[in-house]
């Protein structure tokens, strides 16, 4: 099928699914928890072939595990699922209701985007994952998945799509895309498609960006840092450092440059050294740091890296006021710490970086939807508009005014013969 | 002063102004009021110079009634700037705050977008506005004018730029360009800017939009909707219809497309003919529409048009559906309106109809932040992220997470040593 007239049908789809109760969206979540258990044989299979043809292909391990989609990964999305179905209804919430004057009300009303255009990696349980959000958001969906995965990928956007469809949702509302062609025609959909959200490596984000009229949610880099103050608590500090960088290093909220007070740049590195080197770690530090202890020489690029690996930048600085501007010059505005025990320093902290996360004692590694508590994520942005840090189904929305008359004309109000009252009303939509 | 010093000053600032309180902004608001009535007499005379220059140049009357400055402009810009001073301050809300775990606490903090770049056209007074907006709340701006009002915007930022400065706001935070060229290299400063506000004509609007990797908030068309359904009060439809297409023809509120059910246009569409003739409305009908009354004949483009004239599109459509898909097929999702007395056709009309603002019985005219009652008004966005309809100062605004904790690292939390509480609080801010 055409790509445009998948993204006419999805954005058709998208319209009609409108004006469907959150009761519909709710028994089509479960069609397709049920659907995916009832066929899961099936999807196992063509999951199998996907990593059968990927290991001849010579995948590497790490992705292999990652398209693997077996009986843990089916329970996993089942169970997102069902947290979904659970969820509160976010479409038609009422976020400000005013009576502008007698018999004329207006009323902010949460609705969906509209086409969002998803954009993933091998990952097989993402497809099922955006699928079920922008579904419970009452937004249409058009999915490009990696071809190492494209059997599974069929087979779940198909099974997924017609569970939707016999509780109700419009036919069209989930469309699969295929081929990498295919990605630049959609960039050029921008009257079809309403929102991307790219999830991949930096080079795949900012090339979506730069060649999209259509809005972009998401992050490029994730230089995230971690500040250990002068009044830092060194073995927080070396805990909290260790985890940002070492509990799982290929992520972008992993720390990436440590900048460490110089009144305690002499107690610390050394300690923290200890850690790395039990792991490995490359460092390239500055030149104080390296009078300190024995590292990789930084230079003036090793600041803008991000290494999502076993390797960390450092750098000693002479005050907060200092690693707050290297952070705002060199940072990437996605998660940033500081570790100290002086409440001034921290609020001065949170309050002058401009980054979506700003954390005081604990680790970057926490900047996530789930341990956010949002229940599902739509993914991480560094955009300083719509939605910023982890995002939940919220970033899937707009709203929209309606506005309820009773024949009311501007011309009475220009003239001054009728008053606007402007009330705030606590009421039902009418 | 080159373009790039000027928006980096205004990150710098911005940045710098992020720990500033609200008491501070509001004393620099206050400024403000007293040194433009302080100086009011230069200001005049810089405007007088601007309005002879220009009218020696040719410029149109209501171009030259928009480029005054006077007393009465005056008032209106202190008496906006007085209610900007008297709103809550809209930085640093707590939008959102969540216990993690005991003593790991989030907080969703409301701040300033950054470094807001705006583009107006001749009106001296829109400059005024939109920094006390920008001021109000915690952002930097950039502002270009056009060149006509060049003395009086000169002037008019100098003041408000050192007036804030003095009650404590970093120098920079405004920023004045001038020549069309600088608008160019504005667009390309995506690392300093981050939200443009374009106000002008939908060419230029759209030439913003294409060249710019900064968001843009605002519309370029207003193809608004009247659809006069087949339980329309029909005294009722007249006068609204006429409100919404002749209170005021040159703004984007404005009614451009009339479309009547056909079991009342029989009846409807002379009425509505003798309105319009008084005012001499160029009126472009369908087939349908031709054979009931004399008038131009539409082509395919006809329904694309956005008049802002004494001229509209009539179509006679055959149901509540065909109405709704023609605005969605041919609108701009800016403002689009029903006269009907069944409720179950108005609900339908506004869950259906994919726009900003949707109406029941009322003027498409009254689409507009003031009569919305948001005191000051950034503009008209027909975006689908972010902000839509009209936007008052909480388009200004975005959020970032704050996360205080006391040593808590992700692994405790991977490993089930420790477990995730998500209790929401609804506590002040550590």
């Amino acid at each position: 099928m055409d790509i445009e007239k998948i993204a006419l049908a999805a954005k058709k789809a998208q319209i009609n699914n409108s004006g469907s109760s959150g009761e519909v969206r709710k028994r089509a979540l479960g069609n397709i928890c049920r659907a995916l258990t009832q066929n899961k044989e099936e999807i196992f299979c063509a999951n199998l072939k996907d990593v059968q043809r990927s290991t001849a292909e010579g995948l590497s391990a790490p992705l292999l595990k990652r398209l693997k989609f077996d009986e843990a990964k089916l329970r996993d999305v089942v169970f997102g699922i069902e947290t979904l179905i659970d969820m509160p209804d976010p479409v038609g919430k009422i976020l400000d209701a005013t009576v502008l004057d007698d018999g004329l009300e207006l009323y902010k009303v949460s609705c969906p985007i509209g086409v969002i255009g998803v954009i993933f990696e091998s990952r097989p349980d993402a497809l099922v994952q955006i699928s079920a959000l922008c579904l419970k958001s009452g937004n249409s969906v058009i999915l490009k998945g990696g071809s190492e995965a494209r059997e599974s990928n069929r087979i779940l956007a198909s099974i997924i799509h017609d569970a939707a469809v016999d509780a109700g949702i419009s036919e069209g509302w989930l469309g699969l895309l295929e081929s990498r062609q295919d990605v630049d025609r959609m960039l050029m959909l921008d009257d079809h498609i309403d929102l991307l959200i790219p999830r991949g490596s930096n080079e795949f984000v900012r090339y979506i960006m730069d060649n999209s009229r259509i809005p972009v949610l998401g992050h490029a880099d994730g230089i995230c840092h971690c500040f250990v103050d002068e009044y830092a608590d060194l073995d927080m500090a070396q805990d909290v450092v260790e985890d940002s960088k070492l509990q799982y290093t290929a992520v972008c909220n992993a720390l990436e440059t440590l900048l460490v007070h110089e009144a305690v740049a002499k107690e610390f590195l050394p300690l923290i050294k200890k850690r790395f080197d039990k792991k490995d770690v490359v460092i390239y530090g500055c030149d104080k740091t390296r009078i300190i202890i024995d590292c990789e020489k930084a230079d003036e690029n090793t600041y803008r890296r991000e290494y999502l690996d076993y390797a960390i930048s450092v750098k000693v600085v002479g005050s907060l006021k200092e690693a707050i501007d290297h952070i705002n010059t060199y940072g990437s505005g996605h998660t940033d710490a500081i570790i100290t025990d002086n409440k001034k320093n921290a609020s001065e902290f949170v309050s002058y970086v401009d980054s979506g996360n700003v954390f005081v004692n604990c680790s970057t590694r926490f900047s996530d939807g789930f341990r956010y508590g949002f229940g599902a994520e739509v993914g991480i942005s560094t955009n300083k508009i719509h939605a910023r840090g982890p995002v939940g189904i919220e970033g899937l929305m707009i709203y929209k005014y309606k506005l309820i008359g009773s024949g009311q004309t501007v011309k009475d109000y220009a003239e001054g013969t009728k008053k606007f009252k402007h009330k705030k009303i606590n009421g039902e939509e009418k």
